[in-house]
């Protein structure tokens, strides 16, 4: 019989022991700063309905973008966001929840379509949302940018520092209006405005004659990129709104304590359903990774599910994208990631076994991880192999003398001292180490 | 526009933030005794190829019990279990990890059949598996059942109590071999015991009768649900074995400190992979659950995939079937889940924002889960009034006058005190209460 593959499919993340000790560490911590802060975390199905993944019926189209499969019936699929899930749960729970209503998701998410470098196909985003019934302040904006902060600093030992941009869709209408743009102009330039960076500078112009095909009006999109909105000043009441609201939340992210906040109007978050200020974090030190975080306001999460009109802010933290990448290029040092345990327990012998299960459980209600190499026949230098592969800071020996004088041999791995020591006096001295 | 449906496909769990909190936080303390417990913890792709979850190739057949899609010339489908990404992970690391290698799943599983009451299509189930290359003792079995006890044990408030029956697949096989079974009997004898529960002690008697038509033979195989192996001492030295194997067994389990521990031969693990002794918890308030985690030893994990032979015992515990039962029962009390914070910040008007924010802060670098009402032009009523649905123990209410002297007034939600107190004395009141 030929063997199966061991291969993972392309495009889905497996990674080494170490690895994922990294990966669930940084992810801890990141997730009690969010719990900390009061987000209600949310485990949802990672399977939906069709209907409620897409508005889309192109079911072939649909088919090249997500996993889909059909039972009965029913099409349903992989979701590949966070937010498709919350809209849902929030419109079928308001009367469960209080509002402003604090969510958090740390989940699994799905794409489809074919797998490409730094792209997977299945990874995990850990996102955060603060909704409001009608209205919500936009000092939640700012909150929700604070714990992001927060939460990357939480982590900054492997990650570094970070910064974030704010730009505003509402300056965007306004400067679209104030152009006298049409609907299809207004949509047109949207679109270009999300792929710049991907399209180059001389593509976005080309793009720009296309669909205006006037040299005033591409020009006056052109400058926002160079002078922001400084050529924007008095022109319309509302692009001075849309400019004061900017310049005030800037102030309020001030008093929430970021840090590296700027302007920066070319932030616009594709063409989904924000609708206020948006914003994206990138890591100083880590540009090639693209946006770490993303995220901004939305005028109507549930609308397709109720007619309740929920208001919020919401953001997704790309953590595979992060710590798969930084974990596998080596800039996260793993070291401290390296072995499963503190100690490792090695029984001279199965007539110890007892003491030394007695000895292990003992660690083990410590709170010291620890193991035990339980094979208690094998030879010393076996087993003392072991607890050198699993990179243990102590090995505790149990053999006959042991058991008899009721001490155990403390061996430190690192400096290969060893010492007779009771019990409680050698988790003393591992719990000191 | 027709809303779209809000309820989660049938199947699928989806619970309401207090239970979710509890569900996370029961999780937390068994995924910390198996840390301590020295397990590697992983987390491996939810989709799998389909020649790797199954070896059938009636794809109409299989598609009725999984999630399975095709994305260009690649079947593939959702895992059932985590052994099967196990074995896979195994046979293309065995150079990566060391032996015996113990690893540790959280993970969602899938089950594509037609959702029944109790049976979930989407279920977090939680693994343990040691495994050796070409050896293992059988001392990791015990610790196995041991480690299973600990996790069970360091949520008891919730679950209660715990016992662990053991059975023994070679003493079946001995049986067999004594009764001189054919191998077709002996299969058919086995999927009867392994259903014996389900079809009742009747329908058990006819399935032998049909297939053994011997009853000397069928009342021996009966009188094991009676008598055990009492029948069966002395009869031939493979019975012999299986017996003196399994009551080494139960010393070793009480050497390493299992309580409850009883030998049921009825025990048998279906008909899957389990080659040696195998073992089931139940919970001894909710027999209505059924089993609460089970396993057994495998002689051959990875065969598919490799030829170097991985000896194991593994084990699952039904998470989501445990828990989510048990909270939407009403037997598991919620009520110190019911708030996502210990305290509420209460700010009186934008101009004192500033202040709550750095009050906001300051609790939640004390690790105090806060939150704050940042409506600040919303009335004390309003605010108040969400601090109550929250269900916060305490109020943190910030004015012009708290400003100016730079306290804040601390209420307690339950007695309806009020203190003014500074930032560091209400801190150290929330933490003392």
């Amino acid at each position: 019989m030929d063997l199966k593959p061991t291969k993972p499919l392309s495009g889905f993340i497996e990674l080494l022991p170490a690895q994922q000790r990294c990966f669930d560490f940084c992810a801890a911590r990141m997730l009690d700063v969010l719990k900390t802060s009061g987000f209600n975390m949310l485990d949802l199905p990672a399977i939906e309905r069709a209907e409620v993944l897409t508005d889309k019926d192109n079911w072939d189209e649909i088919e090249t973008q997500m996993f889909l499969f059909q039972k009965g019936d029913t099409k349903m699929g992989l979701r590949y966001d966070g937010t498709v899930g919350l809209s849902r749960y929030v419109a079928g729970h308001l009367n469960d929840l209080t509002f402003p209503f604090r969510a958090s998701q740390f989940s699994k998410r799905y794409r489809g379509e074919r797998a490409q470098r730094g792209r997977y196909r299945e990874f995990y985003q850990m996102d955060m949302d603060i909704m409001g019934v009608n209205s919500l302040s936009t000092n939640y904006d700012a909150e929700i940018i604070s714990v992001i902060q927060r939460t990357l600093n939480s982590v900054s030992e492997f990650i570094g520092e970070n910064a974030v941009r704010v730009g505003s869709r509402p300056f965007w209408d306004a400067l679209f209006d104030y152009l006298e743009m049409n609907d299809n102009q207004k949509k047109d330039v949207f679109v270009l405005i999300d792929k710049k960076d991907k399209m180059g500078d001389a593509d976005f112009a080309e793009g720009l004659r296309d669909t205006l095909n006037n040299e005033s009006k591409e020009n006056q999109i052109k400058s926002v990129f160079t002078n922001g909105y400084f050529d924007f000043l008095n022109k319309s009441d509302k692009l001075d709104a849309a400019v004061s609201e900017l310049n005030e939340f800037m102030k309020t992210l001030e008093l929430f304590g970021v840090k590296n906040a700027e302007i920066d109007l070319s932030i616009t978050r594709g063409l989904a359903y924000y609708t206020g200020l948006v914003f994206e974090f990138k890591l100083l030190n880590h540009p090639e990774l693209g946006t770490a975080a993303g995220g901004g306001r939305y005028a109507d999460l549930t609308g397709k599910f109720s007619k309740t009109k929920i208001i919020g802010v919401g953001a997704a933290i790309g953590f595979s994208r992060i710590f798969v990448a930084l974990m596998e290029s080596g800039a996260i040092d793993l070291t401290q990631f390296e072995s499963p345990v503190d100690v490792a327990v090695l029984c001279m012998g199965n007539e110890n076994l007892s003491y030394a299960v007695s000895v292990l459980n003992a660690l083990r209600d410590a709170k010291i991880p620890a193991v035990a190499y339980l094979d208690a026949e094998k030879k010393f230098k076996n087993q003392i192999e072991y607890a050198d592969k699993i990179k243990t800071k102590f090995s505790v020996i149990v053999g006959e003398s042991e058991k008899e004088n009721q001490v155990v041999a403390l061996k430190n791995m690192t400096t290969g001292e060893q010492q007779s020591l009771s019990v409680a006096d050698a988790i003393k001295t591992v719990l000191g180490a």
